[in-house]
């Protein structure tokens, strides 16, 4: 089988925004299946997974795009495993139009958790790790995106928080991970969208969130262009809560 | 042509709820697609009336359901123009298994609107009329839920008010009409949808609201299964505000 699996995906008219242009959360979505999909065919997707009490867990997933796709537009999204590190494997993608040329690129880390003790498994023994078996260097497929940074918030404000509700919890009974993209995307003036790009938006998923949880929202400019975010849980006046997630955002 | 279009989905897992059933909102993306596209094929899109500076206006909604589909099934919605009545037309919907059995039925109606004066134009004088061409009487394919019902709002409760955000808007600045059922639907408890299920769902499209209105929910119970939603827009301490839209809710 080949390493490297393409997606199609089409620009509905209600994924779109105000410009016409998909939404981050969409985009995100479309990443996902391709990544469920590129598994899946593989023998080592949530489904075989689930037999044997293990599954998949985002870590980190950082897009970065010169143009984002518009509506009606088909594009394509290529997926790939660029290396496994036991605990981890970075897994790429390429946003495509029909003519081949990028929208742009994402990175991402995953790890493998037992269902029972929630605990990271070593993917070098997974199915006699035959993921090892479909890892494309960066010879053969470059993702020419920068890694995912690292976050540091010391003078982060306060600014939003939420009752998660109904449409926010996926099967897991988790906070989906595209809701948070949706979230965090909608704490910035409508400005951002309207004038500006989206240029590049990093996450990092830190703990789980469950319906009935509160998410806290905290901002930090980097500069002008770049905002970090931080997510916590169930903020009380006696707890800081704990962090689920955090994000950096830059508008072009 | 063929008078009926069918309309393929299958159910993704960020598509689904925490009891791996769709989202109700989801699905309303798939039956206003399928509505698209049949016009669309048929010559009378958006597309083709932009260029005559018309486009399609969903006045009503109405879905009720024996179930609904689940994570990684694959479904059809059949479409078809059941009736033209001068300033409106009623659209109807199938929701199939692959199998062709129901999941469920949707009723609709349309008003094509003058983009410039926005008031509703005649359907009989669109393209000479071409749309009685595809209209498909109820011995011909049967639509067997109750037509929309009427709301009066008596006692209602206000419940929520919610800043509309960027995720919210539409490429027309309107707030998404698929936002609002998920709004509507976030408004009930957890409970309804854990240990009931949704049976039907109708919504009336009363005003447009845009980016930066207020909306704030209103709930007056019918009955132990039934729920009215009303949707007021921009209400302050001066003003009831403007009714956006009115749903009914009804779990089994």
């Amino acid at each position: 089988m080949e390493k490297i699996d393409s997606y199609p995906f089409y620009v509905e008219p209600f994924h779109v925004d105000m410009t016409g242009r998909m939404f981050l959360g969409i985009l995100g979505n479309h990443l996902l299946n391709a990544a469920g999909n590129h598994s899946q065919r593989r023998g080592w997707g949530i489904g075989a997974l689930n037999e044997t009490r293990h599954t998949w867990v985002l870590s980190r997933l950082s897009v970065e795009l010169e143009e984002m796709p518009r509506q009606y537009e088909h594009g394509t999204v290529e997926t790939w495993v660029e290396s496994v590190i036991k605990l981890f494997t970075n897994r790429n993608f390429a946003i495509r139009r029909e003519d081949g040329t990028p929208y742009g690129y994402a990175r991402s880390i995953w790890a493998m958790i037992d269902l029972e003790t929630r605990k990271p498994c070593d993917l070098f023994s997974l199915y006699d790790g035959d993921i090892l078996n479909y890892i494309v260097s960066e010879e053969e497929n470059v993702c020419p995106i920068a890694p995912h940074g690292r976050f540091r918030f010391r003078d982060s404000r306060w600014v939003r928080t939420i009752e998660t509700r109904y449409s926010d919890v996926d099967i897991n009974g988790h906070i989906n991970s595209i809701k948070y993209i949706e979230h965090i995307l909608d704490l910035f003036p409508i400005e951002c969208f309207r004038d500006r790009r989206l240029q590049r938006f990093e996450i990092a998923y830190k703990a789980e969130s469950y319906f009935g949880d509160t998410l806290s929202f905290y901002m930090q400019p980097v500069d002008e262009n770049e905002t970090d975010v931080e997510v916590r849980k169930n903020v009380t006046a006696e707890s800081e809560g704990e962090i689920v997630c955090q994000a950096r955002v830059r508008f072009r």
